[in-house]
């Protein structure tokens, strides 16, 4: 039960449609700003990474990891904010791409191929 | 049911970890490279936006709303895998910042407020 | 003569490489990690625009207007330094482009067309 | 002579006036829509550089470079049209920002230090 309750983006939506209405945000949140907010919060997210080598990037401290949470966070938000918008289910969404993606990409061809995404 | 497993991001975090194990790539995916990657789909789902106003993104044909939810699978997809390569529970992490924007943003003074983002 | 100082990339060129040889930066100023570096500066250019009218970001206050060029610095400091890191004259790729654009937007066909870069 | 046309971006500047004002797109260049299209060619430039390790990023192929020379190009050229549309000296406001960088960043602190962008 802890599982569904933690593991639910459905809840997240309505707490986000709920905290956006009682604010009156509804007018700027088009898909459009929301679009642009969550790729400023991607940038946001990557940005304690840009200086560090691959290595460092897997070992990062607590304290920088909890910063990093957060800003996964924003990413989060705002992506569940637009898939509402646009009645999107998100979910749905990336099962789909999954499927594709293994079609796309045979284990056998794929293997450790680092220009993986060079053929999309 | 059908609800647990349409909603589990834990669900698709298993079935991407196979998916890169499988195909060795687990070598690529540091978590500063899973940050630049999500960033550059932000970039693919803010491009259908770009030239459009703010309406028109309201409302989109169902052909583009497909392509943009490809789009928003994308980023989901990036977004899990950088979660659980730094062992961050992504939706635990969403829903501590909504309670820190339900502080911030008090709902007697946002409402309606444009320049909500500016005093972060 | 004071026109070619002010517009001199060359000269922007030349003491971003100094700068970053005093301070052995030259080492984390791989072109993976300016391209990174870039892109977060091109989320705080956006962030400020992301929830104004477009009306409104063409209205911009002159304290808004400066703190906005300063994120236009940062963005062209980036772009200075990942094309010299790659051997790349950055304005004769942009008249090669503008001349390709020429071509590909022909003015009869392209005249008021929004969807422009659709095309592409 | 040849020196100061290559490195002119004044020039670059008129020629995308032009050439938006011959298509009537003047209508979708907002700074929004600008800043929005720069960072989406921000994201097309990083792209190839995602999987690769930071030394392979510093030894492209001459087909790799000029496919990042012309995302260096459209970034550039959106970073021109949206200085002129906020009449905004990009140089000018470069060399401002590299006189700030030279004080917050005294060669005898910064030298060598990865960190250098976390007390920004």
């Amino acid at each position: 039960m802890q599982d569904i309750v933690t593991d639910s983006l459905r809840d997240l939506a309505q707490q986000l449609d709920a905290f956006a209405r009682e604010r009156d945000w509804q007018t700027f949140h088009s898909p459009k700003n929301l679009a642009s907010a969550l790729i400023v919060e991607a940038g946001e997210l990557l940005e304690p990474f840009q200086w560090l080598t691959e290595k460092q990037s897997r070992e990062l401290s607590p304290e920088r990891r909890d910063a990093v949470a957060s800003e996964i966070a924003d990413v989060l938000l705002y992506l569940i904010q637009l898939s509402s918008a646009l009645g999107v289910d998100p979910v749905a969404a990336a099962q789909a791409k999954l499927r594709l993606n293994a079609e796309r990409y045979p284990v056998d061809k794929a293997r450790g191929n680092a220009r993986k995404h060079d053929e999309l």
